[in-house]
């Protein structure tokens, strides 16, 4: 059987592995304060151009999301997000347990349209009753979205400057990051995004790690005490040295790059492939998320050999299901798939 | 230098290392429902001669305090822990960020006396504003406690027994369990323990894996909806493989037994050498770590070459202080310790 | 200026009134623990043919909601809602506040659908990601709705079936109850009512009292420590005697019952009228709530001289605007609102 | 019987009630905008000579020592408190319930002693895992404390300045306010006060409201969106005028030092008298709490005439009790009280 299911379905790319064998003997403190993951922020402050940003480690992607957005809102504010955002829609509620509410915009394609969100805080003002409702507080967008689509430069300045008009931290969800930066649709440098907004997360998991997500706190006033709220949201790693070992590996050489542009690739063979076959998909996606419509019939025979994910019933015995490639991906594995698609009758 | 701080100051143990290497490559669904994940619960549900135990693996001890106890408490209730417990010192208030109260009872040696506990439960009882203070819903230990201290059977079927008859569900934290099973004090096995409590962890950080935490729920009103509650507080790693993998390689061939008592050999090989030498300890410790009080001069000329923990000022310029010794740990690095520390004068 | 903005724009019915001068002298336990409200709760149990149920009294509809869902949810559930249900929008997040999602389903004309929250429930069950969403574990409604409808006794036992087949409890928000129960829509009485949900309260505020809510647990099993739980949240008053006092003069000599009538009569009179003058309404109400879409122009020209709320913009220059009538209003006000108003053109 | 148990035992003084009463049929908005609650923020503004205070009216105690240090403090920060003080003891946890821990320092005769506030603070600062421990967030204190006693300004200054030193506010719960005020021990005036803390209450619930404490908030910096919080936690009275009508009573022809003045000395009354016949005190109390240490017998005689509360057994048969008095207690009380217990044998 070839999974396709997701992005996280093997361990880590050799490279990282390798990084963290080498160092297995090696002492060093404990809670991420040793010298692997300075080097590792270092890194990043680097690629980001930034030398003031704080940068912190932490396990996966929905503590990450709780931790950055209880640490920066007041409990009368909500964190808004497209509909189809992770933090509304696959996280348990961890950002109600923590006390917010998530407040839905309908988004675009995945996206949250920064006409959508300035309509939300101008009503919000002009609501009679508006301390009886939650105050938009911060605004969370994930790049690539949920289901593959990429911000542009334009998209992405339009909403930073609705967050600093209602005075709202922007945070950007990178869980899957790389694969946003090294599409086509991406006009801006991960420098340049990093100016874009006030937080956001360079996630590992979905990109050669065996885990980890790297915070980036760019504005100085939210960088206070965030260790804090680490530990207490239970992200606070004993052997810390294994975050900054494996993005210390995987900022190293361009591996990041590398792998991101290997994962896009190979998605973008299979969404041609299903292309020139005559299928259509659910959204147009540059990056290793595909969503093709194909029939239940197709997917029911496709089941015992291939892994995916069916993602939405679309009526008419059709259904969208995602493809995922992961940086263990291969294109024989993409070709195999394709040659167990037929053409569209 | 020598860093005794802790016992996470290395990576993995060999054998658990070689086993994510050699699986690195297998494809595996995400969040814990792989075989490896199976594998490791039937190996735990085994040894703890419990075929009807829910098993699920968690990262860190700190969530896994937070989860579990999230999980069992209404919002009224606290959870009553020795005023040393991990969660009522050392977890930046995660219990409280999830809505309880650590209720403290002065502890002994660590440990939480059954008598106390009982007079804590009578006494809220008997209050005529009983309903104007948080309730006494669940029990905390750790064991061994944080101080090195195990608890005997005795102790724990007291507990047990005012558990019941408060019907408060014990939870055992046992992020160095190991340690205490296989300690001088211990005077019963790991299945005998699993029948005194409703929930325990084992460790896996502090006894040779790379991170990762079991929790082992025995009362099935416990179990409904857990996985929720992982998912909800950050705790269900994406390639949740990493954690079956490796508490599948601990619980293989007696590998946890071997590093537990390798770290408590070598704890005691200390103790034993620091006590030749005529120096007290802060308390009596069967396990990895040991708290022995030495003068702040030779503190000071032992830091630039061994790591660890000053524990509590004892005046007179004397310092309890605390050596742990972890798996990587080996008799040279003992016996350099002890050459470093003279006869008390 | 004559206020139609809500009902809660004077104190107390004079009889509520009364009752509290008469007593105020005086002494009583406090905390709600004396005989007046161990009698308003007598009266009732009996009311509802309920010997067994508890009766809680609390002072505010947003404390009274956010206690009664903190005491049933576990941290991993939500309480399903229609999108326009008070808790949905105007509680400033106090249910995300106490850790729990609002689960929103898309109301008719205020109301949840029985086969709306079938679904929800069924596709929770049937997701493959269940466990990264939360879990539908209650079911809250308003009767009448925030838009003034009233539930059949249909409508009712097929949500009350709903909720028994997936083992949610069903709360009824009763905040205008008296007004449904004596409005032409309403097919059942307050103990059959009660019987077809497990929690709900009888509003005081908006039918006469100074403040108070009575909640009426039904469900034993939701009956354990609720005391705890009004107490943390902040809803335990001290003089509880207010509350019992209050009650109990609304519940003799029918004074409920008469002052529901009397508001809805009063509702109705105007709505009639408005529609004799050919005015269109947002919603069939058949209670004290009444929503005719007026044009701005004329909106603004009753501004100086009546109060009302403009609770959404119909589009081409006509407002729907909220005309409430509480204990206080009269039959000469709601006939000088309707002299103002002229005839539609 | 002759009810001593609290000062909550009856309605409110007269001249508030005839207030309500004269006001019930005036229509005003809703939620505490009327200018009742306007007017008498103002009477409180300048009794404070604190023009820029903020000044808002909540329900009940707990409800707002819950609200006020929810707006305050970030998620990983505490409250510090003496060990005896209300958020720590008799709030069902309600602080922890809003997330947060409360670091108790044992206090001296129910005061917190600066010292120990700057000792907790340096230990917090100068511990290395600091970062794995709630960080003092704000400091709560009483005054009049929970067992009478009351700050000197030398006190409070002290206070004040650590709070100063470590960027805490200092939040000053004045359940009893009035009566610490009017003390022989109190040096300093309410505006003096004001200056000396960041956000303070004064309770209206035991100096003759039917409910109500107004919270006011002197720092700037914490005055922002505190109505949202209000609402979030429950505490916005939807007929908020009644807040604003008691307290305009309260604060008009010197009322508030009135009622204070007669507590007071009824209570002191009751302290010499029993300190004539040779009994002695729990601690040295000059408001209107009186905690004699009485023999077991002797309270059960009392039991069946007088209300009290047992407050904390002494050994050798004998129990501190408190006796409280309220606005509507007498000297006839008192005597009558004095009269029933025997001189010391």
């Amino acid at each position: 059987m070839i999974r396709f299911d997701s992005d996280y379905m093997e361990g880590a790319h050799p490279a990282v592995l390798e990084r963290l064998v080498s160092a297995n003997r090696v002492q060093t403190p404990g809670y991420g304060e040793d010298e692997f993951c300075a080097e590792a922020a270092g890194l990043i402050r680097e690629k980001c151009a930034a030398p003031e940003a704080a940068v912190h480690f932490l396990v996966g992607g929905t503590q990450t999301n709780r931790t950055v957005i209880a640490s920066i809102l007041r409990p009368h504010q909500g964190v808004v997000s497209a509909d189809t955002g992770h933090i509304a829609v696959h996280e348990t509620g961890a950002v109600e347990n923590a006390g917010h509410k998530v407040l839905t915009v309908s988004g675009t394609d995945g996206k949250l349209p920064a006409d959508a969100l300035e309509a939300l805080c101008r009503a919000h003002r002009a609501d009679p009753n508006f301390e009886h409702m939650p105050q938009p507080g911060m605004v969370y967008i994930s790049n690539p979205t949920e289901i593959g689509t990429v911000y542009t430069r334009a998209e992405l300045s339009a909403l930073h400057e609705v967050c600093r008009r209602y005075a709202m931290p922007l945070y950007i969800d990178g869980a899957r990051l790389g694969c946003a930066l090294v599409s086509e649709v991406c006009d801006y440098t991960l420098a340049e995004m990093a100016r874009l907004c006030d937080v956001f997360s360079i996630g590992g998991t979905k990109l050669g790690l065996l885990f980890g997500e790297a915070v980036v706190i760019m504005a100085p006033a939210l960088q206070k005490d965030f260790r804090y709220l680490i530990k207490q949201n239970g992200g606070m790693l004993a052997k810390g040295r294994l975050l900054g070992l494996q993005f210390g590996a995987l900022l190293s050489d361009g591996l990041y790059e590398r792998i991101a542009r290997h994962e896009v690739e190979l998605a973008l063979r299979l969404r041609d492939g299903l292309r020139a076959k005559g299928w259509d998909f659910l959204v147009e996606s540059p990056t290793n998320q595909q969503f093709p419509i194909l029939p239940d019939e197709l997917l029911d025979a496709l089941a015992p050999d291939f892994g995916f994910s069916r993602w939405q019933d679309m009526g008419g015995g059709m259904t969208a299901v995602r493809f995922c490639t992961g940086w263990a991906a291969d294109e024989e594995q993409v070709d195999a798939l394709l040659a167990a698609i037929p053409a569209r009758g």
